[in-house]
């Protein structure tokens, strides 16, 4: 089975005497990636310190332990995935003491190789602690017989498949790379500190930026490294060239947040341009467009938007849902959905209505929000999701159940239609979904939960 | 100075095998009218139990304490207000035993001879434990000279004057009172329990009864007290009739949920009405229209609509904002509303905005809005609030500061505009806010924050 | 049914520019005393601040909420009672505002008249929020017509009957009062403030002068007042004289702290002294004095003395058992007392043993001692106690459980002896034990608890 | 630097349904041994699981997390060690996956050569996660080019040098070892199972044995390992023999529980025959013998009995001391010794004392005790230690201060008693010990931290 590092958000910061405190920041700009558990390293060039738990990021740090991560260079982490043994010790950074000093690493992606990767070691006697893909690195930079970190690096590197980007935090320098096939995103961008000096960050998503008042430089090149040493500039290092990239479409449609520019394109427009090409291609005579929030708003507008059919905020999202439930009453247990979205009868009642959903993926929760809907009044409920039918797992960082349990892979339209209990069911296509991002036929994007050509 | 039961949530269930667990969902739903405190009482015919602390519902009741509050009936509050103590003992349900036995008391509003009351009673040998206007009223209970719960609590009523939605609760009854002039809103719901009985739910907001299952039956009416008590239906009783009614308009600008129908109407539809008479009566020629999220959407949705110009969700929201905050770096300080809300750049960037705000309280958020929308490279920003200016304190249950803090009773149209920097600024007019409600001349509202005209 | 304001330990600190740190480490010094709950109110002359908790202590109070506790003055109380709501409400101090102000009150003891008293405040309009007596007093000062707090203290004092030692804090003024009767100990002392001032403290126990190095004065008076008061020394009042006091003679036998001075004498002497009147009274040919630790150690010394038989520590206690503890296995749940006592079975095997235990109360601890110690080889097990058989509940602050459950009330020594499977009993006589205090025939103590004889 | 498994307590337990249930309460029993944090992992034939966290026993497990831990197996760790970073990652078990599963294990003791194979296994690409030198082993285990467990361990401790007693749990067996030399101590215990079935206990102390009812059987020998697998009694393996054994003697002076048998002898036995040693080589005219308590009872009451000096309980150590304490005043600061030892004035005040510690090691705590009891009116103060100065370091598992830093290796005997102004101070001799030991010629016992003579 595959790792752990799955759907998560990554910030290193360098460069800035406070680099902790604005890793800490950024990681709370990018919680929606993963609230599992949260962590960060810091370095002051005699050593690391790491601090990480189970829980958000505002319950994790406190006034109290941030201080303690001091130093001008930090590396965080936020864990999506609830898979596997709730411990602490799944939780990222990984830390290791080696021949070489001290390191910690934080991780987004999924080594396709991880399995291989692992028994290999574990042949040649090394101990694993956690689950974590992570874990693997600090290994293979360990037994790497090179001299100096950065080749040791690189060797590592060579060595992993699959998708990933990585964050190497030595006593005093960091390391950040993505992938050849990039995968996921990572973006670089400059901090500048009060003493005049220009400090670094990189980042799964640029609302990271927009927090801590960073100015984006430019995108981590898919095979690209960046060395942090110093008062220099970070020096660029190109380990991996590949023909084509297959950057992963679905930040796109569910993971970023709508603020973020990933790959080159706002999330936001690319959302609203995929509710225009859905309105297009599958077009309904209805009164009222409502989206499911949060995720199906943009595309919601843009379906509204070219189909003349009005938007209606119809759901409300109730933003207070925490970690731990009291069990439901009999009265609540069966839409449990209920806990956090409410329909408004006034809109719904007595409407055709089209609903925007981002997927589907088991369709229970789609089920619920039929029946919710249903309860509520509507007359008719055409769903209209702005992504092909998932009926693939993700290998590559996308925390998706095996696919046994994805409906697309069991059903098809008629038969999830009939399950959901909704008046009518479409998906928007492949090529629609191309449209939507405006790519030349040149350009490549990872679409295997769709179709299930994977690039690796 | 005025009392603590400022905008809260009160609940009541009574009839119902787990009375407590359903208070504690409703709760849940209604966790927006007050973040600070929580507490449910339940009775069991024997006794009272009560649970209340600082937090969140969520953190304040977990499965092993909400176990305790066993029986038939109970009583719940969320509360707002962070002025006073940060002790829970200015925590509700407050409870007291007295001659009759126990009582547990609950209250949304604000009683506006509290100041005298409390004086009075002191004066005669009454002792507080705590600031809430709540405590004011099991001590007009305990001293009435009435033989039974329910002529005394009419007899405590009769002193009180202001705005308020009580609920007493007995170790066999329960008691739902709304005050003469219907400031605050409390609606009536039955619950059908599994062994075919039916239950009762009181409660602040109807958005509450969608989650608990329950059915809306109706408003309890101003002046009006429910008499819960054994199998039967709840007997009514006018205690005061008065020839007007003034609810409170605000709830219809800001604290209800858009879900809610709140006196008689669904609070998202008059929102969206607001943006249309807004549209109407202070148009203006730009690019997009762009609401404050979240309490701005439908009102934004309301101006496009009407205008013509095309709305987008150009701010984000960050959900994950908790109460204990790192101190900022200086990088984030001078724009803390960035915690909470980020601008996307692809959308404002060199477009003229309508950024559409429910109200303006003391100008500095809407001042730091209207830097990060023009920090993301907004041309015009043309500021709508779809209320009109709240010049005048609130006496009736609304925690707004201060007259000499709120900016529009300092400042005309033009200064304000020029204070937060904006291009245009306007305001919905009374009129316009009318309109939106489509009330007949005959229909009252308290819109004592924007005309002063304070109904008592 | 009694009150709750049982066994309890007292603090006020007047005039140091740290009372309500002072006060902490005298709540700790007298910790044992009281385990359930722990709190501190803390006057600024402008306003008295509380912060109260369930727990020890060092788990109510940290750095951060101490800190907010400001002022020249506090009082201070440990708890003890388990019985009851387990709800925070029924810790001290309790607060009230009232006509002239604030006002916090600490109080150990018993108001033998609190029933009637309650019933009538109740029956005359009062609310009650606790159990406890102290919130009597808080409403009978309320209620008094007289114009200065002192005045009505006096007032309220005159009202009620029993044990008390009560402490009363405003806003800048603090009172110490000892009932008539001087049935709970209090002792005045003083602290040398840096800046050269004269600080008072007031506490249960002299223990508590120790560790924050004040100076003992004198016993606070059996029906004293004492008012703080400025920068003067404490002006004494004699509210009330009776011809004969009745300090409880059980602080001795059990409560106090054997580093402690009470009523005029030191803990430890009067505890050995007890031991060698019993070996008078009692004698037994045994190989080793064994005693139950660590209450009995003194006592045990004393007999060992007398008895010319050797004094060994055959049982060892686990200081470390904590409040909420894992459901013990079968192996372990039969032998609860093992968690906290263990016998050295090399000191115990083949021989005959005087164990010294203070009291026997319900006879369960008792029954369970004898079996391990059995267990452990004893070859005779000769029980022998400090005190004389308890028959009698206390209406007087010691936590006694009900006449029907002390086995002294139900059965003769022969019997108990046969039920806990010693070889053989006994207890100290009334006469011994008053010879160990080496009191004059016209010395009174209060006994009820063994002879029934109430002074009240 | 030495490592981090020092002065702590293990435990394992075999063939049990409840094993972890057991390891639990016997890790409660031993929590004298460590106080800083605490762990367990179970096995169930198909999993390891571990729960591991900084704290007393009490505070790491409850009733929820313990249930967790299924299994027949359990092995459990107490730290001691304050030093390193106060990390979880430096709390035992360390667990590791590795080539032929999982494996989980507890160490107390100390590798002398653990620096040089730390470097080693780093040199050969290893890595650590923690500063524990039972991390070490988990490596020497997994690299081990044995097809068994069994055989890797042996192989993996014939690497090891120093100090330890190991717990090895995999997913169904366990494993039992202690070091040639016998340094630190280890018991086999059997357990009856409510089924009629036996299971096994193996832990440093036997006083672990008596709360959970099991029967020691006997030691683990020195050298010996023990295999606990599937139904049978554990199989005995000599995996080294030396013809000396160096059992801890300071296990007797100062860790064990005196209700404990360590290496053949009872503790509290032990302690009295020092203190009779020293009365005989170290006499002084003087009025009463006290203890410091707790660890100086024994001796005190030994020397007592030989001086025919009259033993008293004088000093009153507080058994509520927490982890974390509040800012002392000024008036506490400079006698933190009070916080836990308050001597009874009316027991010292005018007399001649005889104070009997266990150890002197920096010398701070001696000096301010003499302070406190000179406070409290002692006319002399004699100090007599009831062990030789400890003048050396240990490197087998005691967390003794560099060796600069004791005071008997700076200072001849003269100075230590000018500097802790006593009035005389003696420490007992080596053959002093050793005759309390009642040991012949040829027994050995490590002694390195008086005589510096270091076994290894």
């Amino acid at each position: 089975m595959a790792g752990f590092a799955e759907e998560c958000a990554v910030v290193g910061v360098y460069g800035c005497p406070n680099a902790a405190n604005i890793a800490y920041y950024a990681l709370f700009a990018m919680q929606h990636r993963g609230q599992e558990a949260s962590g960060i390293s810091s370095a002051n060039a005699q050593k690391i310190h790491t601090i990480k738990n189970q829980g958000l990021v505002t319950s994790v740090f406190n006034q109290q332990n941030l201080a303690k991560l001091q130093g001008f260079a930090a590396v965080g982490h936020n864990r999506y995935s609830t898979a596997g043994d709730d411990s602490i010790f799944d939780a990222q950074p990984v830390f290791a003491r080696y021949d070489l000093g001290e390191i910690s690493v934080v991780h987004n992606g999924n080594l396709t190789n991880a399995k291989t990767l692992r028994s290999e070691l574990i042949r040649n006697g090394a101990i694993f602690q956690s689950f974590l893909d992570t874990e693997i690195l600090t290994h293979l930079i360990a037994k790497s017989k090179h001299q100096h970190l950065q080749e040791r690096i690189t060797d590592a590197v060579t060595q992993i498949e699959g998708a990933y980007c990585l964050l190497f935090l030595s006593r005093s320098k960091m390391f950040a790379l993505r992938d050849p096939l990039g995968f996921r995103p990572l973006s670089l961008g400059t901090i500048h500190n009060r003493d005049g000096s220009i400090g670094y960050i990189v980042a799964s998503e640029t609302c990271a930026f927009d927090l801590v008042n960073a100015t984006f430089e430019r995108e981590v090149a898919p095979g690209e490294m960046l060395v942090f040493d110093g008062n220099k500039p970070p020096q660029s290092f190109m380990l991996a060239q590949q023909p084509l990239q297959y950057p992963c479409i679905f930040e796109y449609i569910y993971f970023a947040r709508p603020d973020s520019t990933i790959f080159g394109r706002n999330v936001y427009h690319i959302r609203k341009a995929m509710g225009v090409e859905l309105a297009k291609e599958k077009p309904i005579d209805a009164d009222i467009v409502i989206p499911v929030p949060d995720s199906g708003i943009a595309a919601a507008l843009g379906y509204a938007k070219q189909s003349q059919i009005p938007f209606e905020l119809g759901i409300v999202r109730n933003h207070y849902v925490g970690r731990t439930f009291i069990e439901p009453t009999q009265q609540i247990r069966e839409l449990k959905v209920r806990l956090k979205l409410n329909p408004i009868r006034e809109i719904i009642a007595g409407k055709r209505l089209v609903v925007i959903d981002d997927s589907i993926v088991r369709g229970t929760t789609s089920k619920q929000i039929v029946q919710i809907l249903r309860d509520a009044g509507a007359k008719e409920i055409h769903m209209r999701i702005s992504s092909p039918p998932t009926a693939h797992s993700c290998y590559y960082g996308v925390d998706t159940p095996n696919e046994q349990e994805l409906i697309s892979s069991k059903m098809n339209l008629d038969e999830i239609c009939h399950y959901i209990e909704a008046d009518s069911l479409a998906y928007l296509s492949i090529e629609g979904l191309r449209k939507s991002l405006a790519c030349g036929k040149e350009e490549q994007f990872c679409q295997a939960c769709f179709d299930g050509q994977y690039p690796i």
